[in-house]
């Protein structure tokens, strides 16, 4: 088995030892053991849900196996376990919100909120946030703005992953850029990291000890490579070049500065910082739609748009176009119904987390 | 002289019958050329200034190579000579205006700072606009909300440059994201195509003959191609793939759908359609830095991010590491002071205006 193979598996969740999980009890697990510790109910709930919906959408680098990481940063009191919110300005299309070093999540779907609550007033509004943390998988706050209706745009300051365009030193983050609009069935969701992939994958493969494919990074003296573990210590490369590192500087800048927050080097880590909150920093932006055009029609346009996408001419050993966001709605529905598969690994730190925070294990 | 060396000199504005001209003398001709078609003093000014502006950048392809063009889209009435701007829906923070079909850069002003004016009452405001045209250079309009304290994101609308992810089949435009902050001293600006190069480039390839580099396209039937006639025929590549497939998808749906404007095929060609109006769409925002943070912390902020980038380890071969708009910033400040370069393709065109349009060659 090659290292793209490998990687496919575990994309899908398929290996020797995975197991079949039901959405719904892996939820219900994931917020018993942040009810375990001191969260409140709904926080509890809504980082459950973008963990177990990082899963369902067939994005595992952002889903469960982030359960160990967040609790433990939790137990030893570097995030803060309940949220409590300051609005620091305000006028009728931004904020600037204090996230007082509460889950990033439970933050994000606050915020992303508070936005569309505004632009539902004023036509649009942009909410920065900072002392926040980790955001999870990007893709579920502007499906919040989606789902009422409007545009919705996140961006995040993020430590580092990436060199700037002609450095060798990793500098700025993997920050993704997160936007959705809604259709007439399912919205169109793009969620992309600046970066050929994300860091994620890179740390995920390294956990499972595989290869990554050529192209996607560089090591710590700015040398191709794939060796996850180099890697990891190295970047990941840039999309376009001087373009993704643009993008990237630019999340840095509206995640990070505007808001007041850290960026890049100054945000601090996840993994290995267990005494620093990560001091991260996030814009979140809405639109509502209907106060600039009528929202049937617009889900017209995006129903004609993307009907016609989905009908061109296809390359060579292409079976089928896909737009943003739409093989991960279609592995949604596939998982609700048949389940979802966690590889051994993470099986196993799932049952290890339960004896740990003496909750009953019930996968 | 290999193509790449070709295309720099090109770039350069440097070729064996180049002529060095005073940058303030081409605006004057450029907006008396406006003028003869019967636009207003100030439109001319605004759309002379753009042009020469993106020649002071180096950026030849939205430069006075476009005059041509411009102005026969005036002259045959198939854009309007004067811009009535109409408000379609108004809140504080969004605008919908119909453009009336009057030349882009006039209208791309128009928006920008209308977007900048109601940002300094609310927060943040988006103007989508429906009815219009080409925007030119994309980097001269969130410059004009830098210049303003504010933080500038502008995208459109395009007609088909880019095949959709998997697809051999041009659909999405090349249409570029630019945005803009400002800084102690100059701003930071990124204005990207979503693809490898941008559309311009290989038209002035291909109007020069020369062969564009690997990477760049693909031809009609989603083969890899260096001859830039097949890939004028053709499309070219998305940064990252899927990704530079998706910013490309949402600068239709911000651009176009949004503001009930045409997007991909439905827009009207610049080039070979006189007959019908483009129909482009495009998105203007403004975020006012000053109601989040006081503008002088965001610059010093600013200001400590680029210097810590400017100072970072280099790969071998490169001698410094640039920002964004860094390049182009320092282009401007060297062709003021020492004029610029019209290859001699370009500069009979201008001397052939003159005659056609009875304007005194200044030249």
């Amino acid at each position: 088995m090659n290292s793209s193979d490998s990687y496919e598996k575990i994309v899908k969740g398929e290996g020797d030892d995975s197991r079949l999980v039901d959405w719904r009890a892996l939820r219900e697990y994931s917020k018993a053991l942040f009810l375990s510790q001191g969260m409140p109910d709904e926080d509890a709930a809504t980082v459950a849900d973008c963990l177990v919906d990082a899963e369902l959408c067939g994005v595992p680098s952002h889903g469960v196996s982030r359960l160990t990481i967040y609790l433990k940063r939790l137990e030893c009191g570097v995030v803060s376990k309940t949220f409590t919110p300051t609005i620091e300005k305000e006028y009728p299309s931004s904020v600037l919100l204090n996230a007082n070093n509460a889950n990033g999540m439970v933050v994000g779907k606050y915020a992303m909120e508070l936005a569309c609550r505004k632009a539902a007033e004023s036509g649009s509004c942009f909410v920065f946030v900072n002392h926040s943390n980790h955001l999870g998988m990007m893709g579920y706050y502007p499906r919040l703005a989606a789902a009422r209706g409007m545009v919705g745009f996140v961006t995040t300051s993020a430590n580092p992953g990436i060199a700037p365009f002609g450095s060798s030193k990793p500098f700025l983050g993997t920050s993704p850029i997160a936007i959705a609009a809604p259709g007439k069935n399912d919205p169109v969701v793009l969620d992309m990291a600046p970066s050929v992939v994300a860091m994620g994958k890179v740390m995920l493969s390294m956990k499972l000890g595989v290869d990554i494919p050529e192209g996607w990074a560089m090591d710590e003296n700015g040398k191709p490579t794939t060796d996850a573990k180099a890697a990891s210590k190295g970047s990941v490369l840039p999309i376009g070049g001087p373009k993704g590192s643009g993008l990237s500087l630019f999340s840095q800048i509206l995640g990070g500065i505007v808001s007041g927050a850290q960026y890049g080097p100054h945000v601090n880590t996840l993994y290995y910082d267990f005494e620093n909150p990560q001091g991260m920093g996030h814009m979140f932006a809405a639109i509502d739609i209907s106060k600039i055009i009528d929202l049937d029609t617009f889900k017209d346009g995006i129903e004609r748009l993307t009907g016609e996408i989905k009908g061109l001419p296809r390359v060579e050993g292409v079976d089928e176009i896909f737009l943003p966001g739409e093989i991960e709605m279609r592995r949604r529905r596939q998982r609700e119904t048949e389940g979802i598969h966690i590889t051994g690994v993470v099986y196993r730190e799932l049952t290890d987390l339960g004896k740990r925070y003496d909750v009953p294990f019930t996968l």
